[in-house]
């Protein structure tokens, strides 16, 4: 089923649905930030076809969110690094896991929540914050005209 | 092409995929966080055949993102409203927006940011902090066993 395009759409969040909105680029992204950089790493995290985990790479690479390097060991096998545009999808994980975290439930024993590394203890829960520091709900937010 | 189900993942980021993992259910929610409530209302917004809109509104209610009411002015439709787990996506939706801004241009002219809706200033970028409010950059972070 071919998707519709939204690269031109207006509103920042299609475009970028447009760029990453399919769950294995996500996923992907998920992993490399973790500190995956090999296609046999992410396709045991993933449980995902070479087929498709191939196609999703060279999509990663192509949108400019990972890029293709030499190992780092010397080794015969490339590795893919997150860019700074890749890496800037820290957040979007970050509030995918939290409301995942509060809104749909786990396998019970083997749930996984993402932690401060210094302290292990939990990151604090995204807050959207006016330029003055207030929190905004939904509600006393709205999209506006950029130029 | 059936999808692999993600439901019963470990990672909160991958049940969020399960649940909310399409594009258009994520701008139905988007439109849903701006006031929209009536299917017409959506379907002009998104440009989304009926067919689509029907399953996509079924399958958000049936996850209790949104629940069905009668409309407010006593007519004949009825109204789509976000439950509080449908408005916790608010913060997913700010960060998806942030990145697109940053990272995907839009079309000159017609672009849109989201701002505070009392002093009409950007919302400020998202920020991953600690419990104890250090920013967190993705390396400073690790998943963890919840239980």
């Amino acid at each position: 089923m071919r998707r519709k395009s939204l690269s031109g759409a207006a509103c920042p969040i299609a475009r970028t649905l447009d760029v990453i909105g399919d769950w294995w680029s996500l996923l992907i992204v998920r992993d490399a930030l973790r500190g995956m950089r090999r296609f046999g790493e992410f396709e045991k995290s993933l449980g995902v076809s070479k087929n498709i985990l191939t196609q999703r790479l060279r999509a990663l690479v192509s949108q400019g969110i990972l890029e293709r390097a030499a190992a780092a060991d010397g080794g015969a096998y490339r590795e893919y690094h997150l860019t700074a545009k890749g890496r800037g999808l820290f957040q979007v994980l970050v509030a995918l896991g939290q409301w995942g975290q509060e809104n749909v439930s786990g396998p019970a024993g083997r749930r996984m929540i993402l932690v401060d590394r210094k302290h292990r203890q939990p990151v604090r829960k995204l807050e959207v914050r006016a330029g003055d520091g207030r929190l905004l709900a939904p509600g006393e937010t709205m999209m506006a005209r950029l130029d």
